[in-house]
């Protein structure tokens, strides 16, 4: 046995010779043991840390903090003793026009550094972060300075300092052309050693980097399985981590933006006199007869999770609301483990009685978006610049009035012309010829938004309304954004004879959702409508590489947690 | 064996002597049987009306309808074949100022009656509905007539008529001094035999005959299942023909102000800089530590559904978006089957960074509730008016600055002193002691919301932050309306050495949910927020006795169709 076997006896096994079921237990083993080894790193690291931040802090009193009677220190946790008067300000807010002004600030230390009488502290909140300065005059202050090198970053710091211009910009911070004189500075809430350090979520990364990061994960995993050598910050680190992950400037930018498109896109709709509705999640059956579907032990029975509101939303159309919509979770028990499909995620669904024909929600779809990108771009321009910062990306083109609509055969043909694919006029497309799609229509027509129109009827579910104009067509549209569908929708089919008709001839079974078909018999309005995937297109619209950039807590085959 | 038993062969046995199992198999077979007649039953309905109808209607072409070459008829279905460029009016608007206009109008017929060259239809769109009347004056006019009489109730249908003012007051319609001469009238949409009428759906009702609703579903469900009887409609009956159900104006009004109340929470909170965030519905363990939990299959493990958002809302603050809100649905595994327990229904959660003191979100909690109902009484007034005639209720009562808030022990002793119930200070106290602390408030204060804070520690979460200045109390508060709780909130442990402690002297195993005690590790901002059911504020605020009624499609442990 060499010395190298030794130091590793659950390795020592020769492999080859093992039955698949020991193999298994011997993954199992060292998976168990590489765990226990981590979280006993983990537990050393916070027990000396905790030592040396113990050895070295001040702490002060709440009535010391209060009266500002001391000027440094760890406070004791807020516990709501006391309610202060004090005036806070933000860091986003802090410019040259804030010269030689007291400002109050409470915010993370995203750096530390200096020694003997200086120090400096970058001090981050939320997407903004401004540089805070000290140099002691006196024993005080050295005290001070001596406390504040030694404040860990991630801490939850309070400074009461003097805002000064300074004359070189200072390139590490959002706040360039100021600085704030460290008068006070108290520490609210300490962190421990980091599992993963901000910078490493703050790196550049290209799209294609992005796409590729399930990979990446995917080895990562097997590394931490097999428990080998120090694990690269990549995205299951970071996911594990999201907590600290989500703070880097661009990743919580990102966040109000998907915040930000569904209050725009309420915001219109609203306008519109649309009622929003909440669907159950619950359901009976498969909502749309497809086989991904979690399935739920609901007392003593089974029950589904919903897919889509598809049907719901139409039966409250119906029902007399004329005009809906609802955000909330869908659930795919899909097993894509790729850059755009997560197994729960936020739908943004339209449903509209309509009077003669569905362009009319077409109308309302495509102004809808518009009016989105429209307010984002002039109500958030400093997060898409923090954005872009970390994630370089394009700003989408788009027309202010109507976007660019070609029917489906269209864009077979375009594909065909340009690359020679051979396809069928009712030939669905992948992915990848999707993007081909998005490039050959960003050259001709100069959009990266568009809609493709009547596509094929088989190539739609049941409930949508065939084109009378030709019965291999349908009446529904997909909208791409820069070569990737973000949106599909379709006028639905609002008469009971047809609907079965139609669920005999793509062989659904109608039996579990007769409560839906008979919907339609008791007078229904003609309508229309579509679903949007809010993960996917704020990914697409801020040309991110993953889709896990645009979901807090991801939920993909692999990852329920954290 | 007699005459009638020889008619019900299926019930001839003697039930005292079966076996329970054979007990069980006979009333499945009765049950089997009912639903087999009552499909046939419904099915030969619905051949009879056709067969009735198509005798009766006028077909007329696309042609003839967009030209209005023909002044009457049943139209194709609409399939998008043609672009109207007609103009279509509201119900809603039409009023005295419209006096001698041509409007065209798409409506549901609620009632149709008259015989010979005249016909009165009254026409309902959404809440409102308007009297449409036809006069014969030749051959065309009385063919039209004889067409319109035979029309069904909630049929979709168009007209196109002159408005004139009425002398008399039109107490069927919510436009009550105009109606429509009908010029033309087209069906868009025919209705077959409903199989529950409008008018059952509109009946008044109190607050506690609502309450009692779920008796009569439990009656309802047993008569169904032995067959007997044609049944009453009760709740049962409505909720599985909720899309008719739903249409009873006061019902629609009820969904508006639903939709309103999300609005409006989002609105105010979006003025103070709040983040929307969408938190995982799919979740690794139970979520706080309760068995009330619904298991899932994801792929080859179990994943559980959330029962709040609270420990994710709470790592998005200390992830650094400081300010966030949630709407989304949230899952209780409960057996309760009571007027106000739903199995899935809306959260509507807050969470936000603190200074000093929780009052500070209880202010931010506290002012939005002013603004959600100041802007419903504002905004709503005719849809709170339509509900009110179905359902009466009075208008809440509440302070337009700072709503009462007492401490918890505060109330035990108001209680106790009314009701000499011998309550410890620290006992939790049930729903009828709650109703009567409401009434207690109501007539000493005079208001109808108002706030408990300092719950006891033991009667809380472990995640909630303890009171400093009594180890039994906590930081906790609860906010009624009516005398019932729509909201919980608290202050939150934000340090993990403190959250360890109070989870260990709770019973509380953190284990499983290590990554959100982790949280708390890496810098923590103090925080505090609370949790409102959307459902139950809504059935609160209208005075309603039951949350199925602001549900629109409720989930029990009985119920999970349609």
């Amino acid at each position: 046995m060499s010395e190298q076997q030794q130091g590793q006896p659950s390795s020592s096994t020769d492999e080859t010779k093992l039955t698949p079921e020991e193999k298994k237990a011997l993954r199992e083993q060292r998976k168990k043991e590489s765990e226990e080894k981590k979280k006993q790193r983990q537990l050393e690291r916070e027990l000396q840390q905790k030592a040396a931040l113990e050895a070295q802090i001040v702490r002060i009193t709440e009535e010391e903090y209060i009266n500002q009677s001391k000027s440094f220190g760890h406070i004791p946790i807020v516990r709501s003793t006391y309610q202060t008067e004090q005036k806070f300000d933000q860091v986003k807010d802090i410019d040259a026009s804030y010269h030689d002004k007291i400002v109050t600030l409470r915010s993370r230390i995203h750096t530390v550094r200096g020694q003997g009488k200086s120090c400096f502290i970058l001090m981050r909140e939320g997407c903004f972060s401004i540089q805070a300065t000290l140099f002691a005059q006196d024993e005080e202050g050295k005290a001070m300075a001596k406390y504040a090198q030694k404040l860990s970053k991630e801490s939850v710091i309070q400074v009461v300092g003097k805002v000064v211009k300074v004359e070189q910009e200072i390139t590490s911070a959002t706040q360039k052309d100021v600085e704030v004189q460290i008068h006070k500075i108290y520490c609210i809430s300490a962190a421990m050693a980091l599992p993963i350090q901000i910078e490493d979520c703050m790196k550049v990364e290209t799209k294609e980097e992005q796409m590729k990061a399930n990979l990446a994960e995917l080895e990562e995993a097997k590394a931490e399985e097999e428990g080998t050598g120090p694990k690269a910050v990549g995205q299951k680190l970071r996911l594990d981590n999201r907590v600290i992950d989500m703070r880097a400037p661009a990743q919580l930018a990102i966040f109000k933006i998907q915040s930000a498109m569904g209050r725009f896109f309420r915001e219109f709709l609203y306008g519109l006199d649309f009622t929003e509705i909440h669907t159950p999640k619950l359901i009976a059956t498969a909502s749309e007869g497809g086989a991904e579907v979690f399935k739920v032990h609901y007392f003593d029975r089974f029950a589904y999770l919903a897919q889509s509101p598809q049907l719901y939303k139409q039966m409250a159309v119906v029902g007399d609301l004329m005009k809906v919509f609802e955000i909330g979770p869908v659930f795919r028990a899909e097993k894509s483990f790729t850059h755009r499909h997560l197994t729960e995620f936020v739908g943004l669904d339209i449903e509209m009685a309509i009077k003669s024909h569905y362009t009319e929600a077409l109308e309302v779809i495509d102004k809808m978006f518009i009016y989105i990108f429209n307010r984002i771009e002039k109500d958030f321009a400093r997060e898409l610049e923090i954005i872009r910062a970390q994630y370089p990306f394009e700003p989408i083109i788009y027309n202010q009035e109507k976007n660019l609509r070609i029917p489906y055969s269209q864009a077979i043909t375009l594909l065909n012309e340009k690359h020679n694919l051979g396809l069928a006029l009712d030939e669905d497309i992948n992915s990848t010829q999707e993007r081909m799609l998005g490039e050959i229509i960003h050259e001709k027509y100069n959009t990266d938004f568009f809609i493709v129109d009547k596509f094929p009827l088989k190539l739609r579910p049941f409930y949508t309304m065939p084109c009378p104009e030709d019965p291999t067509l349908s009446n529904s549209y997909d909208i791409y954004l820069r070569g990737e569908e973000i949106s599909s929708g379709a006028q639905r089919v609002h008469d009971a004879e047809l609907l079965q008709q139609n669920a005999k001839e793509k062989g659904v079974d109608m039996t579990p959702i007769q409560a839906y078909v008979d919907a339609f018999k008791y007078g229904a309005w003609p309508h229309a409508g579509c679903g949007v995937g809010l993960e996917r297109i704020v990914m697409l619209y801020l040309g991110l590489g993953n889709v896990r950039k645009t979901s807090m807590f991801p939920r993909d085959p692999n990852r329920v947690t954290p």
